[in-house]
């Protein structure tokens, strides 16, 4: 089964066999299966689920050594035996879980992870989305490229019980055409989800449900050109994705250098734009929380007829510092407000929300209306039962306190590994940002830590104006154990390459 | 109950209160609630639905005269007694049903429906969106409005069993971004439910998962303006949202004329369009199906240049005549393929997809990208899971022998109550028209009918090019009792204008 796990036939999300049918396959009795997946549940490899099975959650780095039959392809070069990073906890699922039979990668470049490592190129050409598409499907043992929670945690149970309720209880009138700014019930659930996570008190009809961040953006481009707005300046840095979509939409995107208050607005002014493109609660990708003064040189900008876009992307998720509100609660007739559940619960769920200044209302509901005349309706009933109902809340609860524990484990790791680096952007989101001052690029620094089995992103990425190099790390979608040992990769790989 | 449903505190889809739950609030025995449920399911106004309870299904054309308290709203000049339509079947649920208690509409204008009627001007003005949205939206007993299949016929538990299946074994790397293009086992089903029911035979990797038609649309725009066309011609009958969505994408759409064996080739020539948007398999909303000869004229027309985008909205609904295979099937280079489940199972998924010609597959997918990163994956997964499993064929097979039953309570009905009338295309699709001779226009029909509480389409609003008067009405959203109601409704409103 390790071996299986290790080399891809028994990927995250399989399900194993049932105890008894495998015992019977095996010829061997029940007790000894039931063992060996009480082992693997152990480890954190894999995770009962009541009626859904058991199921893989997480594969070990190197395939071990095989007990019997021709090695798997790609793990000849495979250490033998346990060899385990110095100061990564020795099992995935927290420190003293790991069996003697469980081995450990022999360093960033050892075992036979290489030959399956970067596709040629990714790190040496200027970034464009198929870049950034290549690398998240890269083969990678340590996941860190950002922007996604712990899948695993999707509350599938919560999910399908208000799906049935909503199956049960909607009408058939509902599963027509519905109204294409959105169900009533969400509108209504997400004006009161704003109310008391982001002060942004609005009424539901001023709500407008898209499918996701992209699809308000797709939304925003035709009615900002109408409105004569040709530029959107960028935070720099600033997120890859959002600018590169811009600039598809046919808007520039004029780069506004990021200090430790948020965005330098005197720099803003400069560029001429209209408008700007925030990440004011958790800056991407630095983490910076905008300070109160920055808040009100930009709402003073605003005012001067600027126009704001807040993209309030990982907002719910904080853990040492007290909520900051969105700025839509402090000017509501210059910011269009955007969130959606993609961080909040999956991004597969491909559904979101603007709040829009009341100029905008109608020429965006026109535009979603004419894109897909609304996003599908069950689906939307169903979260704003989980909304209402608090399972939502419990949700993030749960969550918050597993992505506070990856968190911790990278900052450790880092202190250890990466001594001299610089975290940034730690006490909120899902990711945190470290630069480092070698002579090190950090696309080779990226390159070399794929190649050795760890994703990530380098800073450059997402910088349009020169800067320091570093990592953009996402956290939340690893367990502590695989987080400190992608940490201690990535120390590894940057002694090698300076 | 009766009172409740007709005046709308009982909508349809609501769930009554478990008979327990009434027999303790009306202090009588829970025999007597029984058999009140078992007469209101007799009659077709209730349904069973095990443990989703008894719902409403179909509402009575008017109020009851209340026993006892003060009559409803609307509802002062109901008739107080029984007054069958002629020809219209006694009871909802079919002939033979009806109960004494069960009071049937007076007449076309009876009761107090007139003054729920149409909004003012609905139908002397140009038709825009709006118009189309405030029919959709406008209180009517009976709805004729076309494009809607029968939706209390939702496949509800078939579709939860499924969704739990995807919840179950879905992995957690699924819950993230996934391929824009479509969940893989969602193209490879559409691919073979396209091989099976339309003959277009296909790999998984072209099918292109969107949002609907509508979506396709959008996405579309772009692609033909950059491929230098900038005029998309359109039948004509043809489907006013259609070309409605075409001029918002910047394009033209001259119109071509239809006759009994499709679009007249020659008339297309003639318009110079490059592109045409057709209905082939049953036109939108003559019901024509293209003839062979017919066929052949397109395909030449188009092998010298022309791009044809096959809107193949309804043909899994056929009745009389054996299926036809899609214009996609015989030339891949020049037709850009659309299907959605619209039609088939609820337009409230915002599922469809399009086949595009190669030379268009990469713009495509990238403007699906960029407009909204990809569908949400649970529903295509669960899609995916009932056109595999066979149950959308099962459900594709109760409803037509539904639907069948509809279209054959309107066509007798039209034949008593609209006699002179011309009915076209009702062998297959969700619709028929009807046309007719007399002096009275379609516009002045459809807003006396509305006034009388029957919604449908003056065939006029589908038109860009003269033509005679006539009705597109949908039968497949109502049970055979109430579709001839709303035909006798109709019929008494045409000689009463005439």
């Amino acid at each position: 089964m390790r071996a299986a796990m290790a080399d891809g036939r028994l990927a995250v999300g399989s399900r194993l066999p049932p105890t008894r049918v495998l015992a019977d396959e095996l010829r061997v009795s029940r007790g000894v299966i039931t063992e060996a997946y009480r082992r693997l549940t152990e480890d954190g490899h894999v995770e009962g689920r009541g009626r859904g099975g058991t199921v893989v959650v997480a594969v070990p780095l190197v395939t071990p050594p095989a007990p019997s039959g021709p090695p798997s392809r790609g793990s000849a070069a495979a250490p033998t035996g346990p060899t385990p990073v110095a100061g990564a906890p020795p099992g995935l699922a927290g420190p003293g879980t790991a069996t003697p039979a469980e081995p450990r990668p022999a360093g960033p470049r050892g075992g036979g992870q290489r030959e399956r490592g970067a596709p040629d190129g990714l790190f040496t050409r200027e970034p464009d989305d198929a870049v950034f598409d290549a690398l998240r499907s890269a083969p990678g043992r340590v996941d860190f490229v950002p922007g996604q929670p712990d899948l695993a945690a999707f509350p599938r149970a919560a999910w399908l019980r208000a799906e049935r309720a909503v199956l049960t209880e909607v009408s058939a009138g509902h599963l027509g055409y519905g109204d294409s700014r959105g169900a009533a019930p969400l509108r209504r659930a997400v004006a009161d989800w704003l109310a008391r996570s982001r002060g942004v008190r609005i009424e539901a009809d001023e709500v407008l449900v898209v499918a996701g961040t992209t699809q308000a953006l797709t939304l925003l481009h035709p009615a900002l050109r109408s409105d004569g707005i040709d530029a959107v300046a960028v935070e720099d840095p600033g997120s890859f994705g959002t600018r590169r979509h811009l600039q598809y939409g046919g808007l520039e995107t004029p780069p506004v250098p990021v200090d430790d208050d948020g965005v330098r607005v005197g720099a803003l002014r400069v560029t001429g734009a209209r408008a700007v493109l925030l990440t004011p609660a958790h800056q991407f990708p630095t983490g910076v929380v905008t300070s109160g003064e920055r808040r009100r040189e930009l709402l003073h900008w605003a005012a001067d007829g600027g126009l704001i876009l807040e993209d309030d992307y990982d907002a719910e998720h904080r853990y040492d510092r007290p909520p900051v509100p969105a700025l839509r609660a402090l000017l509501a007739d210059r910011v269009c407000y955007m969130g959606s559940v993609s961080k909040l619960l999956a991004p597969a769920l491909r559904i979101g929300w603007m709040v829009p200044p009341p100029r905008y209302r109608e020429a965006l509901s026109e535009a979603k209306r004419f894109t897909d005349l609304g996003n599908a309706v069950l689906p939307q009933l169903v979260l704003a039962r989980l909304m209402e109902s608090g399972d939502l809340e419990r949700h993030l609860r749960m969550v918050r306190a597993r992505h506070r524990r990856r968190r911790d484990a990278m900052i450790t790791s880092i202190a250890v590994h990466l001594p001299g680096a610089v975290v940034h952007g730690a006490a909120a989101g899902l990711h945190l940002t470290v630069t480092y001052r070698r002579d090190v690029t950090d696309t080779d620094l990226a390159a070399a830590a794929l190649a050795a089995g760890v994703k990530c992103q380098p800073l450059s990425w997402h910088r349009q104006l020169p800067g320091r190099p570093g990592l953009v790390l996402g956290y939340a979608a690893c367990p502590p154990g695989v987080v400190a040992e992608g940490v201690a990769v990535l120390g590894e790989v940057l002694r090698e390459l300076a």
